[in-house]
């Protein structure tokens, strides 16, 4: 009755109701899907997931569903499922899937030949199109994508790359090296997954090979596992710049103990760090108490400077994130830090003065230009720390990810307080 | 010279260096590239560098540009350069090109039809493979990529599809009817882009047809200029989560009222948002006067409300934008998060308690307490508020990036100062 229900549900829905679902209901519905979706439906959902549906399913059913799933994707489930599960993987796999998981396991996980598959169709330069489209057509069921051909020399080192398109284009007495590209572009076994994805990016390329020191072809790496780098590897920054421990895992998925050891680490980091503002308030006790307006108006000017300091740095984390921003320009983007901060701390210091002065808790005009001043000075200043701070970290080889917001707020917080009682204790001379 | 120093650069490298040249060599250099390189970098500079070299190009060196210019890279260019260069684009337009760009022009840049090309390939369902295969011989070279064959009816409504792989493996005989799929996946032209992006994503597609209303075919969208919109979608939420107006503009080629524009206005209602905190303390002024010690740990204890608040909401928002958090799942979520605070608080609490008793400037234990009772308190309640505003936002149907951080300290300083002081005043009976 269930599964009637679900047989005219989209993909997308079904993807969105399965984690209500209970176990036996889950596994029941996925049993009649069709082959296609179980393929697509167990490489989306996560690993707790994926284990419960392997467990349940019969030794039948593991065996065609390992059957038919990419390399790549295998070994991310047996990289990830439990030990007992695992086993029973590794005892529903063909020979050939062993070999190939064999193989795909000795290579790191956030490397190029993590993200890879090892099938793919491979001819030599000297047989004609027409040779190589029977091959092609003998064998195009056996690869995941078919656009890419990739032409090897005796040993199999990679010379060069025909797509199929130009293979279809080109007459059948045409030789393969004549309009094969030798100018391949490629990526090596430990090329970092996030440049994969910016090479890729950049030639708006379907797969990229990647090979080894010696140019032998290893695999080959396909669009959709970068499109997935990509959101992963934002997740990270996103994390990071939010103050957490970046690892990328699903929220749902996490348990509480998880969440916090994400959290607690730089929560307690930025508390202590923070701490040091209670040492400068201690330092301007006597003018505080002196003039009780000052300690009115703190928590506004020292955020303010947090927030100009944080649209900074998140500016300069993200261009430098897109290769936009390099640190060579750092003399342009200081110049146009320095404007930008005068004008920002013009127009804020503005709108404080005029805002503490007409409006309640109503202070004296000497206090309002205080304020205003102090406030213009400390987004000045604090615009000028976002930027630099992060072009520095970067330049010092360091993940600029690093100088969150917060990380930002609380460094800003102990400049910021220092700047306004200064400023004060001059014009009101206290 | 300069162009021989270049010939032996990277792709990567050659967009790397290219805003340090100069118009003239910039141009110089661009004359020199191969077609199919210079089609690479004119797509990936930005608006500015791409009408510099525009206006440089000779009529013949425009005219074979374009020529070999993807329709939709074209009408990108169209859309975004200014009006004299856009006339000098039209001009050596050849007739067919000029019809494409029209057709669409007349669709909006941010949906499924601004992304597309109007070039595919397409069969009906009653010829057999042989005939599909010699067809596709004779026109792939019109296609930016041959992977779908679409199937029409004979009012051009898409009835199916047929990849490459699939005709390249069945025999001549076949007819296409049956290796077709005819659960198609396309989008609708007037479909958002974020939404296209998802959906080619899940169901790992090269490509994906644009259909209207009728479902009659319009044009394909390519995974490549998915990735852009990606990227470009990452860039948007970041900027608004560092608090800024949200478009995803490139910072280097951005002028300064630009950037001030993006950032000033965030800045000054969290300013006056933030001056709440003014009227707040001005209530507990005669309790701080009475006891100093109380304002030295205020900075400190909002600041950590607002980094527990902005976690929390990080969470949720990257969570909400994946799509792997549901607002039916706010049940489970809060549950959680109550955990988790009551952890994070305790915590907190104990480092600040200690922290404040044995490190200068020393206060005496009951002053302590109330420090690490309030920051407990302000920290489990900030956690609070960072997990549900963006879960709230998102079901009212806005977007909730605009839970920025900042946004959360601001709101969180208001909070966390009220509990503080209260806090303060029953355990002191001030
Ligand atoms: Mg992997
Ligand atoms: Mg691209
Ligand atoms: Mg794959
Ligand atoms: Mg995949
Ligand atoms: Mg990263
Ligand atoms: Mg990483
Ligand atoms: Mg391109
Ligand atoms: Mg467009
Ligand atoms: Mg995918
Ligand atoms: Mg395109
Ligand atoms: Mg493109
Ligand atoms: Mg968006
Ligand atoms: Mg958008």
């Amino acid at each position: 009755q269930v599964k009637e229900l679900f047989s005219d549900f989209s993909f997308d829905q079904l993807l969105d109701v399965w984690r209500s679902l209970s176990d036996d209901e889950a596994t029941d519905i996925f049993l009649h899907l069709s082959p296609e979706v179980k393929l697509d439906l167990i490489t989306e959902l996560e690993i707790e997931d994926q284990e419960k549906i392997i467990g349940k399913l019969s030794a039948q059913g593991k065996r065609s569903l390992f059957q038919a799933m990419e390399p790549d994707d295998l070994v991310d489930i047996v990289q990830s499922v439990s030990k007992e599960v695992r086993r029973t993987v590794w005892e529903n796999l063909d020979d050939e899937s062993k070999r190939e998981t064999l193989f795909l396991l000795r290579f790191d996980e956030d490397d190029a030949a993590g993200l890879m598959t090892p099938r793919y169709l491979a001819v030599r330069s000297d047989i004609n199109v027409g040779h190589a489209l029977a091959f092609i057509r003998a064998n195009s069921a056996k690869v995941e994508l078919l656009s890419d051909i990739y032409v090897l020399d005796e040993l199999q080192r990679l010379d060069g790359v025909v797509s199929v398109k130009d293979i279809l284009s080109a007459s059948d007495e045409t030789k393969v090296s004549e309009i094969m590209n030798q100018r391949v572009i490629s990526v090596l076994d430990s090329t970092d997954q996030e440049e994969v994805a910016r090479t890729l990016e950049t030639h708006d390329l379907v797969s990229i090979p990647v090979v080894d020191q010696e140019n032998i072809l290893l695999g080959v790496i396909t669009f959709d596992d970068v499109m997935d780098v990509i959101r992963e590897e934002q997740t990270e920054d996103v994390y990071r710049m939010g103050a957490m421990s970046g690892e990328a895992d699903a929220y749902m998925n996490s348990s509480i103990w998880r969440l916090v050891k994400k959290r607690v680490p730089w929560l307690i980091i930025l508390l202590l760090l923070g701490t040091v503002t209670t040492n400068v308030l201690h330092h301007y006790e006597s003018i505080i108490l002196g003039a009780a307006f000052l300690f009115m108006y703190m928590p506004v000017i020292t955020q303010t400077g947090g927030n100009s300091g944080s649209q900074s740095s998140t500016l300069m984390i993200r261009g430098l994130a897109t290769g936009e921003i390099v640190f060579r320009d750092i003399g342009k983007i200081l110049f146009r830090e320095l404007l930008v901060g005068l004008f920002m701390g013009g127009i804020t210091g503005l709108v404080i003065l005029l805002r503490s002065y007409f409006l309640p808790p109503g202070i004296d005009i000497y206090a309002a230009f205080v304020v205003g001043i102090s406030l213009a000075l400390v987004v000045f200043i604090s615009n000028l720390i976002g930027t630099l701070a992060p072009l520095l970290i970067h330049r010092m080889g360091f993940d600029p990810t690093v100088m969150s917001a917060p990380l930002m707020a609380t460094l800003i917080d102990v400049a910021g307080i220092t700047i306004y009682f200064e400023t004060a204790r001059r014009l009101l001379s206290l």
